[in-house]
């Protein structure tokens, strides 16, 4: 349906990509800060085919925060929602994703799983004898989502991302402390770093956002993840999925979508279409600039907004 | 479309109607002390007919924190988002209605209009020569919503609150030290007790959610709030509507929604149905227990999650 | 003892003189903000006789928060410790003076009485019929102390104070919500800000810091204050007196002092001196900046330290 | 001087004695756990003789908090305040010892030595080319303190606390993550762990505090900690000795003070007297009950209160 209005969206891409100018890259590991800060790139799914910008939508970025969607929907099916949210909770904070104040005001259970901590307890719960087999469930389940068999982890990203995990393990450390998580910290983080250092582009998050966004089956019927459980990952998405920016986005644009600081944000319009954007420069709450705009005059333009 | 499942509806009620033992009436006032703990009442309203369980649903109440989407609405149509926004922040808390804590941290700004500080600054801002006027504007707003004309305040619950509203005055002041209002607090008290008195049934409420969910519209087409601001005020139900347990409400329910501490919950499932619901036994956020049982089944047997 | 070293006093202050330019008048009210920045003045009172410094020594300034320790030894005398500490803790605190959030954290007790809403508790708790009754006995105190009979408060000021007061305002009725008071908020704040007012210069005090030093008692041995409570008095001091540099001021200086926002600061060396400062150029915590500096050097050079 | 009221001293244990009761001891890990609750021990050294107490004074007990004191005085002479208190503030905190959102809010700096995130940036500044050279130079320190050439840490004790030491890497990651500290964290943990295991009787801790409330110098003149260091820990002792009872502590007792989990306490009277006491029986704050009334009634029976 969108697709068709190929021209139309290459015209919102160079709307949009202007405000790339006003944010940042993330440089806290080499890996992305050598990215271009001037991209912006987008690809639409609509179970048929594939509507995309031209220039760069075939680069490559990691997932970062965007596998908090993936791994949680991957836990639920591992353990079903009791056993989830016994570990973390449901509701939405004004605080920073990377916030520990609210952990120690609530007995160390994390808000929800789109800040770090509740990733990290979401994480700890995925099924596997090893981190290698924790992994490859994981890939497994987004090479299905995107139907590319090839996907995987960036091993240099996920070295530096270990190496500067400090916080994180504040974190873990805290939550295992409080027996939120029982796990080796070290080994949790190798796992966690590795999911975020996932690659994909924009056809693949385009893909991922479908099969959310068509309750759980791919464009062929299958099911893929549970309709109750693609469910619940898009409503996550909506009201914690774009960092402490979220009530915002949810008024502006209305699409359930998750970010990372890679510049990636994925978007599933229920019973319509996935998006997946690129666009690496961040604002100051880590939210890819020129891929919120676009998003924007993309919900509003094909009135997409849920609401 | 529900409404001729009327059965059904009573059926789904009579399910419900038992979780209201677990709840507590609100008792901060003589007024809502002396509610029927065991009452759980609704109203249907699809823009044709309304469908109402039997018993209780044309039962009095005051709309208490409900009348916070209402406001917002008006505050909107009369200064338009800058202005309000400027007041007032987008994003859902993790902490309860009533805190002040987060707006020492922000800087005084309340971070959405949905708890109270919000709310404060929300009213503040309605036009008007006087207090009678304000509240008359806002009065005639919800008259039109749910066409019944003779929709007042209680003057009893309006007076008991204002007695008891030294945390609301807490807030106010605190405010206005931050210069987010300017106004006499007693005052803007005055406007706000009255406000959250004001006394509907069951069925203004489904019709007050109708309207809501219809872009803005009443059943005959005509435009009573902007779309755009009908949308807004949605988008504040799913994510902060229900207190601090908005985000799971969102995943259990998936319908936008707000509660009040009487015990009224409106539902306004987008293009479809208006809900209105009365079932006075609170849990401890403050939410209507059975009144949520009963949305949770209403949503799930009609599929009327967002989501 | 100290006395006698006239010149050496002189040029202590000479030295300290210049840290003035560092900070900055108060300006929330015009009758401080008219002060002069580059003031300097100290006396001290050893319970013989009272050694100045030349200059401003004389100039009259307002009490602020240094009203605090007096109302609270006045508390105390009137209920005794059991009473007080049910409304006020006794923990220092690393949040500023104004702060509501731990009031929040910790079920509304203030943490101690050197805080703006512990001391608003602690003067709740004067006795007297009518807040010209409780100012009086205050005052009656501060006259017996300073052993100057015309003491009173400055209307002007009070006034000011008044009209600007709506933080106190909002900790006032936060505090009156959860029972800490219980009476009329504007007339407490009209107490609290003529306590505020209450005029005095460097040698009155320094002989009500002389009058805890000597464990309550003038230089004629007459008991002003019993000996447990001013002792406790001079523990508050250190522990929090200086707002929130108070851990530093204790290793740096070492000597019980209490400062308010007008720029005075009275300190009570214990078996020792009293010493009266006025210096209304603040640093950005609300202490006399010069007067710091020169409390340092009189401790340093006369091992005035109590550790 | 107090030595000579021998009988006094076995008088004011028993009287103490009984609040053991209102205890319990640490039981976090199996060496603490098994310690006998209703003992209540106590030495006192003025310089020329030690009193104690009848029955448990010989009892050995780990230093645990209490080594927060020597550390922080050896990283002074190590380095001088400057490069300390770069890495940690001077200000008590109404907050709990082990608190890590006071970081948050305050930009990683701990807010003073004696809560564990301070005492660990503390420790990393204590020179040695590895743990065990650290933790020799501080054993060094402490024998010439107790005058005892055998003290050492107990490897058991040391060993569980390190098993257990989850909050307290969370707390140091957070710091690494701030750049507070840049060592590796389990080498820290292990130099810290070890400190807090360096058992003592209260004969030890009798003259540990005589060396702090003499100056610096031993019973003999001789300076094993510089005046200014000692006055300056003295004054921590009292701003933050006794966790977040501090406040009251000081009030009730007026002794520069700390105490450990183990159930010691050290005390220090300037230009007087050194006091150690073993009670293992603590409050909820972490203090040991009976040591607290022990301390609370030499300090009424002998006038040792410094204010």
């Amino acid at each position: 349906m969108v697709c068709q209005y190929g021209e139309q969206l290459e015209k919102l891409v160079k709307e949009a990509e202007p405000y790339a100018a006003e944010g940042k890259v993330a440089d806290y590991i080499p890996a992305l800060a050598k990215a271009d800060q001037g991209i912006l790139a987008v690809s639409i799914f609509d179970g048929k085919e594939t509507c995309f910008s031209a220039g760069h939508s075939t680069e490559m970025f990691t997932l970062q925060s965007i596998s908090k969607v993936l791994t949680l929907a991957l836990a639920l099916m591992d353990h079903g929602e009791e056993v989830v949210f016994d570990k973390v909770g449901m509701e939405p904070t004004g605080d920073p994703y990377n916030s520990i104040a609210k952990l120690e005001s609530l007995v160390a259970k994390p808000l929800n799983p789109m800040i770090n901590a509740g990733a990290l307890a979401v994480s700890h719960l995925i099924k596997g004898e090893s981190t290698e087999e924790r992994l490859e469930r994981l890939l497994q389940l987004i090479r299905k989502m995107s139907a590319r068999p090839s996907v995987t982890y960036n091993r240099e990203v996920a070295q530096s991302e270990f190496n500067t995990a400090d916080l994180n393990r504040s974190l873990a450390f805290f939550m295992k402390q409080h027996r939120i998580i029982d796990e080796n910290v070290d080994q949790l983080l190798d796992f966690y770093t590795k999911q975020c250092a996932i690659e994909v582009d924009c056809d693949d998050l385009a893909r991922i956002g479908f099969v959310l966004a068509n309750g759980g089956k791919n464009e062929e019927g299958e099911e893929i993840i549970p309709f109750e459980i693609a469910r619940l990952v898009k409503t996550f998405m909506v009201t914690c999925g774009m960092y402490n920016s979220s009530g915002e986005f949810a008024i502006r644009v209305g699409i359930p979508a998750k970010s990372g600081v890679s510049g990636g944000i994925v978007g599933a319009v229920p019973n319509s279409i996935g998006i997946g954007i690129y666009g690496p420069a961040l604002d100051e709450k880590g939210n890819s600039v020129a891929g919120m705009k676009l998003l924007e005059a993309l919900s509003s333009y094909y009135h997409l907004s849920i609401f």
